[in-house]
């Protein structure tokens, strides 16, 4: 287990921990004191601590992603598990049900778009959410500029999607959470960047030399 | 003040502070008990509330938003200063220096890109920051799908400064702060539903009919 601990970055009392909560199958054992691990463990330890440490998500909903690992869904299944778990409504991001009309949004957009999502996906839900708080301020997304975001939403996504890994589950929905968590602070950076260069080519008088 | 109340929506007590701190012109007094106050008060009040409730700025930064309108700062220089207040970092958003190796990828960026951004822009840091933040999991993003990033963030950013009213820098400044806070949620969830529909294409199985 020492060894496991130093191939995997993870403590000796969190691998116990892990294992105790069932998000880590046991090793071969090999004698009364010694179990042997691989590299399939060592993966797992990653992924489990991905989620926990860098997600934040509680072990109730990592468990739900080991579930699925170990049910042998497919991956679209198994990163659709850990998708489901990052858009779950937490203490900071309240569940209420999104309006009709919000919802209606929603669909048109997905119609709109051709995009392929599940009726029950979160997602779908959150959106609506968003769409709710932004109308709640007495403004609506004008059609035309939410198929802007959409588009540019969804060429993100297929960079991120392309660079998934293939070869195992655990590490593509290690991949798939941390690449969507880490990279969430760099989009919205680049975005208000952005809209200082924008605002720079709309606003800007000339009273300096151009650059 | 109280047909002002009706008139903004905020409460007297509320535009007695305002007043009190500075945020809000006097109105011309027409007796000893009562001012008269415009749609200029109107907007401040509705851009103050937005700065404050919406984004949640501290009064002090507020306070130097209201400096430049006072100002007679153009109107990138007013955006800027807004842009400026929400970037700032706070508690929730940890001040540290961007390492030099992530200013650079930055700088690289921007100048690949061609955007007109300012060396002392806090989006240039906050950027610099969620690249450490990415890269400190012993991954790096590659230059490629960054630039697939600028080029989304910049349509978005794009169509969210075509629709800034240019009347008024109040109502502009209160329409980019509330629609830059309250657009980040759409644009986060937008993405996470392009990536069911991306998985789906990529990696489901066909063990149902074709939809």
């Amino acid at each position: 287990m020492s060894e496991l601990s130093r191939a995997s970055g993870v403590s000796v009392a969190t691998i116990k921990f892990y294992r105790r909560e069932g998000l880590l199958p046991p090793g071969v054992a090999v004698s009364a004191t010694r179990a042997r691990y691989d590299e399939s463990h060592v993966r797992r330890l990653r992924m489990v601590r991905a989620l926990v440490e860098v997600a934040r998500l509680p072990l109730s909903v990592v468990r739900d992603v080991v579930t699925a690992i170990e049910d042998h869904s497919g991956m679209h299944e198994v990163l659709g598990t850990a998708h489901t778990a990052l858009s779950r409504p937490g203490p900071s991001r309240p569940g209420e049900t999104p309006t009709t009309r919000a919802l209606k949004q929603v669909d048109g957009l997905v119609r709109r778009q051709r995009w392929r999502v599940h009726a029950g996906s979160p997602s779908r839900a959150a959106l609506g959410r968003a769409l709710d708080a932004y109308d709640s301020l007495g403004r609506s997304m004008p059609v035309d500029r939410l198929d802007v975001y959409a588009e540019a939403a969804h060429a993100v996504a297929a960079a991120d999607v392309a660079g998934v890994p293939e070869d195992s589950r655990e590490e593509a929905v290690e991949y798939a959470v941390v690449g969507t968590v880490l990279s969430e602070p760099i989009l919205l950076a680049l975005r208000r960047l952005a809209h200082e260069d924008v605002s720079a080519r709309r606003f800007r008088t000339t009273r300096r030399p151009r650059d």
